[in-house]
């Protein structure tokens, strides 16, 4: 993405820096000698589950394939067991990456110019940029330190519609989002989910991050409160299995009328942008997220238990850090405060000035730390004095000598 | 696509029917013990040929990658050995089959709706769906027997600028076209190129099917014919290596001026598009394509010496079929025709009445043979007395029944 570019070459120009900046997970559970294992368990499935021929098992390997997917069943099933998501495989469309779930979503939603997407302000950059290539108009509805508040949905939806617009679609990340860390609250999901039904306002829920709680709190999807055919669930394998394979999904069981005025599941609308897209997700691609789903009962929950661990103690380890290297004189002092979220990879850290390229720049050539800017994260650009901590891809001595950089330079702007 | 429905339920519909339906490549190639190789063959090349450590081997294979992908080099390298295209690597972008190329593609050249893309008539379901997708304005260019004329194009440049619009590029398969099977010859290669610097038009190379020659005959993509940066080659391993992979890419040398005023390649546009779309193409689509360029020395064409033998004799043993089936004398006295490709997968025959789906279910429910009707390759889904005929996925004896089928069809529809 565009904002990100400068992120990109200050880190490439700063090899040696502790970086805070990328989402990407963790990358020591990945075992090459596993690719073999989980191929050979989706292929057995094929053949003695589903009784398929090796011919069969060939084609279904190279030859085109499925458009919305060859492993939605094994998806409906893991989303049964892990979120009490009931689905029909029907309505679940495999997708390469989220990204393409995020892309191919918009695309059908949104009919015309007057169509406007709400999105949490700041933002996750896929969801900005889709709506970007698509020209479709988004409005930012801020954030508190517990999401969005429903006052803030209904001010958005009605200064959307007194400017003659139409709100189509709302989108989030309930849990642990990138890039705040924030959590929506229990009764804020009721809350959502009630102004969505007397709004007429489809909810794009986005769940990357749902698993990696670091205080045990385990809070039920939209998806899985909503009763009334509102929520569109965004999945992703990238963080519980591997971001390599490039796997996602869309839980797209809403009933629609097609532009034939036949009545169809989204799904199937969702099938034929994806064929203008991307025509299949790779069948390799969908045979080992599939092998990992078999290989773990498909309960994927259990098996990122120690994924899980990890998480939580580099989240902690990097709350403690910041606890030891700004305390509290210094947080009075200088204003300086963070949040704590539930879990997740990352959290919000403000400044008493402002988090810019500037001080991204300083922050990577002579304190050796990098993180990145807030402002990336909103629509406009707008300035911001928070920066973003991603503490998933780094170690924990990584974490505790990044904050202790951070907390040098920080001094060194704000000493008396 | 949407105009395709009607064909996969008649398909459905009729299982046992013979299908000159899918554009698929022939399966008795595939290997499924050969993905094993192709990962091993790609992973000692990361260790012996460029050094890479175990742990970045496994980077490779499971982390977030290179937004332009990571066997650029390779297929650099094969377009050099295979078509005399002389590229730099980084201009190379790898993308989620020839599908994604030409999506980003058309993004990152279509900057207003003044701007027009040209297509051959008929024309390719792929590109007029990323049109459709995008909200790109497309004007049909009708073929002849030999693909666009030089003629026809400039009269169809003429009349967009009399419109008021922008002809911004030209959408075409010079080899063995789909769903013609129409081929530029060489001298129309050249006039194309001296138009397109003429009216600064740029012209999209599909180029698919190129290897598969049933004469013998090789032309130059315009891509190594082109002397002025006016061509952007489409590329895909669909039909040379297998469409499970979806794996393309598009080599976009051009310099353009970013949108940040800075001189960059286009193929560095495509990429920040790209990163909206899918974020990266799968590493082990790309690890299992990159094992199979370097286990073939980066010579595809040669990989393909069998392939080509086969799509020969299935083309050739389908006209031979329509030559016995419609001989001089019921082609006089119905005026039923058809072309001879040089190669490719695709032929085009022409009826006396109209080939619609009325005619296509009566084909498929009381003949037993399927095809496509040419008017779904028509932007306007103009009628037409054309159907299209594919010989890639059938045997050489299904060929000949279809064909014994077709005539049967044709026979009582125009018996004197």
């Amino acid at each position: 993405m565009e904002v990100m570019n400068f992120l990109n070459e200050i880190t490439l120009r700063h090899p040696d820096a502790i970086s805070f900046g990328p989402g990407r997970p963790y990358e020591g559970f990945f075992e090459t000698g596993s690719i073999a294992a989980y191929l050979d368990a989706w292929t057995r499935h094929l053949t003695e589950d589903l009784g398929r021929t090796p011919d069969q098992v060939r084609t279904s390997l190279f030859q085109y394939g499925r458009t919305n997917g060859q492993i939605h069943e094994l998806i409906a099933r893991t989303l049964r067991n892990d979120e009490n998501i009931e689905t029909d495989p029907a309505a679940v469309v495999v997708t390469v990456g989220c990204q393409e779930a995020m892309l191919i979503t918009l695309r059908a939603l949104f009919a015309g110019p007057s169509d406007v997407l709400l999105v949490t302000d700041p933002v996750y950059v896929g969801i900005a940029g889709a709506a970007r290539l698509l020209g479709i108009e988004t409005v930012p509805v801020a954030e508190d330190g517990n999401g969005i508040s429903p006052d803030a949905l209904l001010a958005a939806v009605r200064a959307v519609r007194a400017a003659g617009k139409r709100p189509r679609a709302l989108y989030t990340i309930p849990d642990f989002s990138n890039p705040s860390g924030a959590s929506l609250p229990l009764e804020r999901r009721h809350e959502l989910l009630r102004i969505a039904e007397d709004e007429d306002l489809l909810v794009l829920e986005d769940n990357p991050y749902g698993f990696f709680t670091r205080t045990g709190t385990i809070r039920p999807t939209l998806k899985a409160l909503d009763t009334r055919g509102r929520v569109i669930h965004l999945g992703s394998f990238a963080k519980t299995c591997f971001p390599g394979a490039r796997v996602g999904y869309v839980i797209a069981d809403q009933t629609v009328t097609g532009p034939d005025g036949r009545r169809t599941l989204l799904a199937d609308e969702l099938s034929k942008i994806k064929s203008m897209v991307t025509v299949n997700t790779p069948t390799l691609s969908q045979a080992l997220i599939g092998g990992m789903l078999l290989t773990h009962d498909c309960r994927l929950r259990e098996a990122n238990k120690q994924a899980v661990d990890f998480y939580r103690t580099n989240l902690d380890v990097l709350l403690a850090s910041l606890d030891e290297h700004f305390p509290p004189a210094v947080r009075d002092r200088t204003g300086i405060h963070w949040n704590t979220p539930d879990g997740g990879f990352f959290l919000t850290l403000t400044l008493p000035f402002p988090a810019d390229d500037a001080l991204l720049r300083l922050s990577a050539s002579e304190h050796g730390v990098i993180w990145t800017p807030m402002r990336y994260f909103h629509t406009d650009h707008a300035g911001d004095n928070r920066l973003r901590l991603s503490c998933s891809y780094l170690s924990p001595d990584d974490i505790r000598e990044g904050v202790r950089r951070l907390a040098a330079l920080v001094e060194r702007r704000t000493a008396p």
